[in-house]
């Protein structure tokens, strides 16, 4: 399949937020030209497309990376709101989680996947049980998912983590796999140790939940006289880097850890406002050179799964809390959001549009009130850009949303009907 | 014109979130009725409609009100971010608004008309110069707007108030006007006295910008010995209630004054955000009986002009700023953004669906992946709810948005050619 988008405006993400009059051509998964509408028509004269796409002077940019999600937990969206944070995890969290079967997993992910295409998402980086069913979900619909691991006191083990690595980097092209753990809270130093030991054997970077709450870090001063990042640094579990989801509560020590050991925050605004958490530090982040991305975490703690919400709010959070309305220029917000959120879930090949890398690919369409006058494109983006706006993704190169249509191989009726029914068994439970 | 909506499920805000199986007729402007499905079909089947919608389940609820905001000034949308607040009013703000002329104001609060209407919108508290542009700009869209008076050392005189007060209260059913003045630090006390006067003469509340600020309140405070909300008062300039812009800095002693003297607060908490300003005590305010709804502020400030963002922020502050999760209910934001907007405005005819009411309606589409499962739907509204959800916005009896498409006498594009004319002519004098 050859697809030609022409009459475009192409942000590349090469050059900061640099916009140029161009086109963009994709074969198979990947693309093949970006760039100056001169040489795109030039090359297209050659080339017989199978479809050629009026652009009519919209953006086309990389699709949005969620580096930090639980896609499966959309079916316990606004069904424990509201509460404090104690009576929603163990009285409403946990006690649903339970019921879960495989089954669940994947309808609910699919459902996810549905809300990830509106919003311009073209990968996740997912942390849940039962990966495979998570790996299904997105295979079947066509969606990019690197799976994260999530090996807990509760849950999976480290040999199994070491199994789930193996498998599932060798699985389908729209799957890979990191290793990685829940939380240092919740999973006891042999576990720790072991996957520590993994990073090590495999030359690999490792996940968690760090730093989301100021009792979290409080806590594992307590146990092991260091905050988590430090604590988790000093057993080589970031020998090969990897990333924090969170990364509220950091000191300067941490920042230089990460920043030394290749470390990525992983920012999720929405969940730590709903959720009472706090503020991360984004700005002395980048300052320290900690490499910064985005992710909606899951649809229990945001409840949406809309990158432009979280684009808002990662820099108005910024502005507020440093007292400073230039604080995190939208510029630094589109490279979390884009280029951050691929290099953080290794996906050196979706960050950017350029001949060669992966066509993962968003059409934003200016033609909405709220994009408009263009005093500034990229602006708007960041700070007026809603799931409105999003006229197509495109993910290794097959269109699976456009013009408000699925192409997955499925209504999205049957998708939520299976998600209700599977809710409604678990609450009659 | 007689419409029918049926299969509904209707959200009337009469009793809290309650959410019935039902439908809603109109006639002309007004709703003739709004019911359970029985009482509904019982009476359809005596009218003739002119047009039956078969709503599919989805929700029918009143419109939003957006009880603060400047909708002319799209023109500096994206044209001034990422500034420290002096230089984003006085080197851009200012400079571009001394070159506004009518016509300026009429295209670019027709743009920002539009926008409403994509966000379930149907009537605007709205608080800028050229009050005739701004108001034909309304009527010719179809829109419910209530003018607000923007008196300030600078620009307008007390008699120009009660002139445009009387003018524009019977100018046209969809307009209306109320007094109000830019704020305390930009407006000299022979004025305020002046607009304090006005009010007696009248009986009517007045409005202002009030508290946005740390440094506006200690500013009234040095000038007068009280916060701006007590000198206010004691000028007698809410003798007959009215409401203040943001409130952000609000003493008790503020918060009493308003729960006595019936004085809303509009809370704006997504300009808060982006102009460093902080973060409104919603929850204390609502504690001490305060009424609370809801303002998207500017386009220069926000910079879109989206109820969902604001609902979701207004809920998700409180939660942070209080470390509490179960701050600020969902069905709370609801009331602000219908009924509670409503009456800030003087809107009494437009705050619930209920026969005689005005027929100000929105119908929010469940079938899309935000907005499933339904565990909750009006917390799904709130939490997860964005413009992709307005499948209709009908103001005064006339729907002016549908499934993505305008009806409002003149395409978008000519509007967004109009804007973009004006922002382009300004940046080059």
């Amino acid at each position: 399949m050859k697809i030609r988008i022409y009459n475009a405006r192409v942000l590349s993400m090469k050059n900061g937020c640099e916009i140029i009059e161009g086109e963009v051509h994709t074969e198979g998964s990947q693309i093949t030209f970006a760039g100056e509408k001169s040489d795109g028509i030039k090359i297209a004269g050659d080339i017989k497309f199978d479809r050629e796409i009026d652009a009519e002077g919209n953006v086309i940019m990389p699709g949005f990376k969620n580096a930090h999600t639980h896609s499966a937990m959309t079916f316990l969206r606004s069904y424990a709101d509201d509460l404090p944070l104690h009576e929603w995890l163990n009285n409403r969290v946990f006690l649903m989680e339970a019921k879960l079967t495989d089954d669940d997993v994947y309808w609910c992910s699919r459902l996810a996947i549905l809300e990830y295409l509106t919003s311009g998402i073209t990968a996740n980086f997912d942390m849940y049980m039962m990966p495979e069913a998570g790996a299904k979900a997105s295979v079947d619909s066509g969606f990019r998912t690197v799976l994260c691991g999530c090996i807990n006191d509760f849950t999976s083990s480290v040999k199994e983590c070491e199994h789930n690595y193996n498998k599932f980097n060798d699985y389908n092209e729209l799957i890979s796999y990191k290793y990685g753990f829940h939380a240092e809270y919740t999973t006891g130093i042999e576990r720790l140790e072991g996957i520590a030991g993994l990073a090590d054997k495999y030359n690999a970077p490792v996940y968690a939940h760090i730093a989301e709450t100021h009792s979290e870090v409080e806590g594992c001063i307590g146990r092991y006289g260091k905050t988590p990042i430090a604590f988790l640094d000093s057993i080589g579990m970031f020998k090969y880097g990897g990333g924090g989801f969170h990364c509220v509560y950091m000191t300067d020590e941490d920042m230089d850890i990460c920043h030394r050991r290749g470390v990525w925050a992983v920012t999720n605004p929405a969940s730590n406002l709903k959720l009472a958490s706090g503020i991360a530090p984004l700005c002395s982040l980048k300052e320290r050179g900690v490499g910064l991305s985005i992710g909606t975490d899951g649809p229990a703690s945001n409840n949406c799964l809309d990158m432009f919400r979280e684009m808002f709010l990662a820099t108005a959070l910024q502005k507020v809390s440093l007292s400073d309305a230039s604080a995190l220029d939208a510029a630094d917000v589109l490279h979390m959001a884009t280029v951050g959120g691929a290099l953080t879930m290794g996906l050196t090949e979706c960050d950017v549009l350029e001949a060669g890398k992966k066509a993962d690919i968003i059409i934003i369409d200016l033609k909405q009130p709220n994009m408009q006058p263009l005093n500034n494109i990229s602006k708007n983006i960041v700070y007026s850009g809603s799931k409105q706006n999003v006229k197509m993704t495109m993910i290794n190169g097959k269109i699976l949303y456009e013009d408000g249509r699925f192409n997955i191989g499925i209504s999205p009726e049957e998708i939520y009907a299976k998600a209700n029914e599977s809710i409604d068994r678990m609450r009659k439970n």
